[in-house]
């Protein structure tokens, strides 16, 4: 049974990452206007939030996505590149005076205070509206699953849940999980999906294959996020690339915070667990669909398990 | 020669709105989840920013452009839907105080001065995120068309512009053409050529005819534009909705501030002439394609040509 078998490590995404990177970062300047378009300041203001990068996690996502539906990767590029533009826009909402009053991202200042309130706020809309016309080269269904996952039942709904929890503070742990799935676990989600349908398109993604990948998507991104907030009471400043203990300062609600850092810990090595058995059934689908031996998606198997162990393993 | 003929009036086009308004409308509750759906405050903003509407003008140019490309507007509605959505989102947006300061729209308090500005902000993210999901339904045609009429390179642009051009006082003809050209006129031409994407999917509009409709949209685009503009000097609160001369008092770059009210209305009036002329060359592209007589499409021909009318004829 190699199938079930488990290979700890996530070498083999890190690899994935890196050779990718850089066309996530070619396909994000085919997406978007030259800098100096008019109205040049807009674009500047675009470009400033966009590069450079951090992970690049969701582009690659999307990539990873287009891979375990059987596709070459090339076939999500544009949609990965969308997925992104999406992803800095909320940074850059988020950001803004009325909702996080941040200063700094990615240790220099925020949109809003190097370009200005206004332009921020624009820029951040026209990001958003650049995502979907990149995405709309991987079809319909990427177009709809982008939207729904971004939007006030998704990414925005998650966003407008967590800034209530800061001001009413009622914290369980229910309420922290409903917050990760759809401020950050859509989006992860979307983006998996996203590239799958690139993949389908102009057919359609079979209910089974969709399905699965959603399952995996979601304990990726719950695994993810539980990681991400104990990262912030474990990791240093050099490696975080920010101040550690920021979310205990501003007395965020993460998970750590309700059921403790070992337990997080746990919890999250157990949903990454769980997430690389998924990759099982997500290459079943796919073999079956495409009408394969299951041992031709070796790689790509190998590859969703070792986002999953990535997740939970990676020190920034 | 009875395609020249330019009937005046825009009774048939008033009669197309009255129709098709109370569809747009169940469309826009088809579209959105409902105002009791979790989280309640996002959707109730949401809610509150779309309900009760203005003139639905982009939604009816879209079942317009859907008409006009030999389609039933049945098939348009949801993309109409969506550009409702999308120029509300705009709204919302604009009257944040980092942006006019706005605390009336429509006789009523601004989303912000009701919602709070957090909420308004998320709440126009949403919308314009749920405008794609709804556009999804006609295509990736009429996807990339509306990302590119609401984009940097369109009506983000032009606001970015409009704002630049209040502080830097630079009052051109041809600046205040380029501003009407992106932040109104892009949206309206982007709203017919997505009803008649929607009308030719899943096949592609034809070349001829999509470039017939959108030189009529930015002719209709720029008279009802300059039209807008002078309606401020002459209408009457009661017709406006608002109080007259609220350019004036704000210092906006206006039509009638350059060239003066007579030029104005005259200039309006020769583009809404040309608009109308323009019918004539959309019918006759539709009917090459469709494979039809010129004659069956009479009907449509007069409901642009009345559109034309009614954007320099209308009190409000």
């Amino acid at each position: 049974m190699t199938d079930s078998t488990h290979r700890s490590g996530s070498a083999a995404f890190v690899a994935f990452v890196a050779e990718w990177g850089p066309h996530v970062e070619q396909a994000l300047r085919d997406l978007l206007p030259a800098p100096g378009a008019p109205p040049a300041a807009l674009h500047a203001a675009m470009h400033y939030a966009l590069f450079p990068g951090g992970k690049r996690l969701r582009p690659v996502l999307a990539l990873l996505g287009c891979r375990a539906a059987g596709g070459d990767a090339r076939l999500a590029l544009r949609a990965a590149a969308a997925v992104e533009c999406l992803h800095t826009y909320s940074l850059v909402h988020d950001d803004l005076p009325c909702m996080d009053d941040d200063d700094l991202r990615r240790g220099r200042p925020t949109c809003h205070k190097a370009h200005g309130e206004a332009m921020a706020l624009l820029a951040g809309d026209a990001l958003l509206t650049i995502a979907f016309e990149g995405v709309a080269t991987a079809g319909a269904a990427a177009t709809v699953e982008l939207a729904r996952a971004a939007g006030s039942l998704g990414m925005v709904g998650g966003q407008v849940e967590d800034l209530a929890a800061e001001q009413d503070g009622r914290h369980t742990l229910a309420r922290v999980q409903w917050i990760h799935d759809h401020k950050t676990g859509a989006l992860v989600t979307g983006s998996i999906l996203v590239g799958a349908h690139a993949a389908a398109n102009p057919g359609a993604l079979p209910a089974d294959l969709a399905s699965s990948l959603r399952r995996y998507g979601d304990l990726l991104g719950r695994a993810f996020q539980i990681a991400d907030d104990c990262l912030d009471l474990t990791g240093t400043a050099a490696e975080l690339g920010k101040n550690p203990m920021a979310d205990v300062a501003l007395g965020k609600l993460t998970w750590p915070a309700i059921v403790g850092l070992e337990q997080s810990l746990a919890t999250a090595r157990d949903l990454a667990r769980e997430a690389a058995a998924q990759a099982d059934l997500v290459v079943a689908a796919t073999a079956a669909w495409r009408g394969v031996p299951r041992g031709t998606l070796d790689a790509v198997r190998g590859l969703l398990q070792d986002a999953a162990s990535f997740a939970v393993e990676r020190r920034r």
